[in-house]
């Protein structure tokens, strides 16, 4: 574990991707599930909706956070989120797979960390030490 | 509409929050719709889980993208994401009131622009043109 953060967030914008596919809510919900699985994380839940007249909204709940997707079928592009915790689970390998079966020709990615551990030390006057990701387990 | 982006995405660290709230899930919820609500989104479906041994994640899916929380009550913090589409939508107004409800002492917040618009026409070699954000509703 990076002791600096507790996690992190890497917010993705794919262009120029097949624009059929970003309207298929059922194929982007297989993909967007499995790029949880190969990034080794655990998926708890996943919601996805179709609007009108297009456009696919999606979340992949995970235990180490969220992977989310907004689709514009209409201009090839997606916004896709993928937050992790902890360093068992790589959400670049997320990236990587979604990037393939989104046949995105461009990308832009920003990677921002999540729960700077040395603020939460320092803002709470010293309150909170010893601070790391602690595994967890969905309750029953 | 500010016609360079299609949504805008705030990131928000919420720093030594009232512990207790950050472990309940009912409340979290009840807040969250509400941040959407008075931000005037569309609220689509939420999900919201609580972890062993302690913590709660939660989406919140609106008509114009989403709103996610993840919290440590452990450490007094919260990792929330605001993230709207279109004009009529302030996703700041979400945040002030998340702000007041957790009892943040602190908070950092980044905005980022999602699906900027001279890029989606620049990498399409102009394929695109008239990029505009379109309300949308829920398909029946």
């Amino acid at each position: 574990m990076d002791s600096k953060r507790l996690g992190r967030h890497i917010l993705v914008e794919f262009y120029n991707c097949d624009n059929e596919l970003l309207n298929d809510a059922g194929k982007i919900k297989e993909y967007m599930v499995e790029a949880a699985n190969v990034a080794k994380a655990t998926v708890v839940e996943s919601i996805f909706h179709t609007f009108n007249p297009w456009g696919v909204s999606g979340v992949v709940v995970i235990q180490e956070s969220h992977l989310t997707i907004h689709t514009w079928p209409e201009y090839g592009y997606a916004a896709v989120d993928l937050f992790t915790c902890g360093e068992d689970v790589d959400p670049w390998i997320a990236f990587d797979y979604l990037k393939e079966k989104f046949k995105a020709e461009k990308t832009e990615t920003v990677e921002i960390n999540r729960g700077n551990v040395k603020k939460i030390y320092n803002y709470s006057q010293g309150k909170y030490k010893n601070i790391v990701f602690k595994p967890q387990s969905i309750e029953a």
